[in-house]
């Protein structure tokens, strides 16, 4: 039996926990510590006996980790962590600000490189798996289209959106795809739609005491860039009912490439993902990722990397034996 | 502008076919000749001018193929050519006797590596891309089960099986996955499915001239392997319904992995293809697996390699950088 690859977790949020609960998954993993920003005495684990450490404590701990998976935030922590940490630690992380990847790749690329790290940047699910199929259904199917659809889920980004909007006291947002379009690209046509056509947005609000409702639902509707160019419904709650109904983190959707091989031969590809919880899932992919992190620093692959530079076997516990034997 | 990746391809059956029909999706790859056991003038390629020679002469040629690709089937031709050819050229094909596969590995990774080629087998949808699906699943989702459905889809080897039957003068058949089962799996239950609850089989025959239908209707359902652990419908038709309806390769189907991360949170994933042609979807992707062949050569990467060696970036014409920036 291989020695267990030693797992560090930075970060004890929602993502931070699903990683607890991965990690618990995947036999071939030991979690030997998780590092947080609040006094490590008010953490609770998962499994009672993880040792808690204050963030701070971070760099003594270097050769006792072989993987350290980023639980931070994009906009605030890992544009700060991921660069440092990838200097000490072979890291992963789900930094997931489309735009600004390509900068955050060469910020990590430096440290890691020069100190003979690996560190994967932007592994979830969108970016993630998602990803890999878009570029996978791309060099299938070079004369086609590629449409990703989000949803039913929440969507944090919005979520917060709606809490800020004055008479505001609680809500949430839900991202859903509208099925006809999705029927209409699953049938191997290639429709160009717009970005009404694909989504609508669902909010579920709580309203302060006084608050106008009509000018709530206004201000949201008409929110620049969030909502104003959506169908948006919404649903004015109850504190208790938004406790009771709207508690969980679902999410999902698909990427679908639809092309033709020949004029009249189409072919369509789907990739799609339904999850009751998006932080445990995102997680998920976290763990695998550090597995096949471990490997590739093993292998002397120092760098950033991403998703897009993994070969699927090196996230399996199993060999390339095994796996060729069962799964091929 | 880089130079063109140079294909050849061996053997013009459908898959053959396929490959040529596909290259002319790819700018980067040039077709530099097709072979065949045949005599070559009787080949007709889709391009014409494309240079066509006859089998024996391939070795004369090594230096002028980058990548040959594999187009022969996997029951006579590969377990021949596939360990001959990867002695002299980098090669990928669609060995897909799935049982057999680790001894093919071994048969085509020994010249391979000694002539320091790069060799990948097994490439397609299954194996191949249902493969990928069926590994990742696993690796993102320890707690859970995996379940492949073919179909609606035309099965060369039953429709083979068919046409063996006295009585029979010509048929097809297709293998369907059963409705309730898809949607069992797809709603996160975990089910133990039969072979007989997962597909059913439905035949399209001709009979011969004074053929007695309930005899080979009989003698089909009851074929063991191949129909006796299924439903079975049998449908007798004219040669020319036969001819008509019939002359299409549609397949697909689909991998699903249900999972569950905590107790109360399953997670559902999915990868589906819908095809036209089975033939043409198989030979673009052996086609895209030919450009990340060319390149893991270049990085000295020799020997047998599968699907599950090949990061995905690989496969796409476009710089790793370019991916990171628009499909990332």
């Amino acid at each position: 039996m291989e020695q267990p690859i030693r797992i560090g977790i930075a970060g004890h949020g929602n993502l931070g926990r699903g990683v607890e609960a991965a990690l618990a998954n995947n036999p071939d993993m030991q979690l030997v510590g998780i590092y947080t920003r609040r006094p490590p005495e008010q953490l609770k684990p998962l499994q009672a006996g993880t040792p808690v450490h204050a963030m701070e404590t971070m760099s003594n701990h270097a050769g006792l980790i072989d993987v350290l998976i980023l639980c931070g935030g994009s906009k605030e922590d890992l544009p700060q962590q991921g660069p440092v940490l990838a200097a000490l630690f072979n890291t992963v992380d789900s930094f997931d600000t489309h735009a600004r990847i390509p900068e955050y790749f060469a910020a990590v690329d430096a440290p890691a490189l020069a100190n003979s790290k690996t560190a994967l940047i932007s592994a979830g699910w969108d970016p993630g798996m998602f990803s890999i199929n878009r570029v996978i259904g791309e060099a299938l199917l070079p004369d086609g289209a590629t449409y990703t659809f989000w949803g039913k889920g929440l969507s944090q980004g919005h979520s917060d959106a709606i809490r800020r909007v004055p008479g505001v006291a609680g809500g949430v947002q839900y991202t859903l795809p509208v099925q006809e379009a999705v029927d209409q690209v699953r049938s191997g046509v290639r429709p160009t739609l717009s970005t009404r056509q694909k989504h609508t947005r669902e909010c579920f609000v709580v309203l302060q005491e006084g608050a106008d409702a009509e000018a709530v639902r206004s201000a949201i509707v008409t929110m620049p860039h969030y909502f104003d160019e959506y169908e948006t419904t919404v649903n004015f709650i109850s504190a208790e009912e938004l406790r009771r109904d709207h508690g969980a983190m679902p999410h999902g959707g698909f990427v679908i490439r639809s092309g033709n091989t020949s004029v009249g031969n189409a072919q369509v590809i789907e990739y799609s993902l339904k999850l009751d919880s998006n932080p445990e899932f995102t997680a998920s992919v976290l763990v695998a990722y550090a597995r096949a992190v471990h490997r590739m620093h093993k292998l002397g692959q120092y760098g950033a990397k991403t998703v897009f530079d993994v070969p699927p076997g090196l996230l399996s516990p199993k060999s390339a034996e095994q796996l060729r034997a069962e799964q091929l």
